[in-house]
């Protein structure tokens, strides 16, 4: 696993998070947990996402919080893309970022990339948070993935 | 530990999500681990809490998402209640609600008495939500007890 942090994002002025997995499963078999709501619930939060672009969808925390999101690219096994908004009336927890997945297959799976963009320079506890939490993220992906057919 | 629901709550037509727990750490030390932000960081979100009342706060998840909060009551080893607000457009997300934590010594520590009151009835996610997340905050909390001197 690779985590790094780069100056490149959706716009100038902004930061991404970007989190790399050589994962031990065919592209076909990480494209379904990254798109089925009932697995996606499992390493990442509950959702109505459906994978079809412009459909606009929720990721909701066990504690009330709410995430605003819209797929914005379908690339069956191979991209996946979609908004993940937070408004708040403080401009340091108003978060707008994408988060893409990109599959590429490897001789023994496939390399998984996250990158989520756009945190602007005074969010830095999103990006924090981001820095910190896309690695359990994945680390339960992982186990889902581990645990299907 | 007991997990159950009950129909009252903050507010007529509210619901509230009740979590208790035997704990075998003296009061002083559940206060702690209830009261100091590095310690609630561990177990439930990373926060700018102080156990003053009128004292606003926020808790923020790894994921960008905000909560709304405020001190209500604070009785130290006894009593802790705050407001924990989640504002969205969305009347289903849009949640008003205090969590107020008990502590009653016991002859072998503590009886910890959680309960999340406000829930409205359209509001079956967040409560949902909440059923099963405390439970699982509860269970860091106990490790980061064990971890206490």
């Amino acid at each position: 696993m690779t985590s790094t942090a780069t100056e490149a994002g959706a716009a100038p002025e902004t930061r991404s998070v970007v989190v790399e997995r050589e994962l031990p499963f065919p592209p076909e078999k990480v494209w379904r947990a990254l798109t089925q709501p009932h697995l996606i619930e499992e390493w990442l939060m509950k959702t109505d996402f459906e994978p079809v672009e412009g459909r606009r969808f929720h990721l909701t925390g066990d504690w009330g919080g709410v995430l605003d999101c819209e797929v914005l690219a379908v690339e069956p096994h191979r991209t996946l893309s979609y908004r993940w908004d937070f408004a708040h009336e403080d401009p340091a927890f108003d978060l707008k970022s994408v988060v893409t997945f990109t599959l590429e297959p490897t001789e023994t799976g496939v390399r998984l990339r996250m990158e989520q963009a756009g945190f602007r320079p005074n969010q830095k506890q999103a990006y924090g948070g981001a820095m910190a939490g896309w690695p359990r993220f994945l680390e339960k992906l992982e186990g889902v993935l581990a645990g299907l057919d």
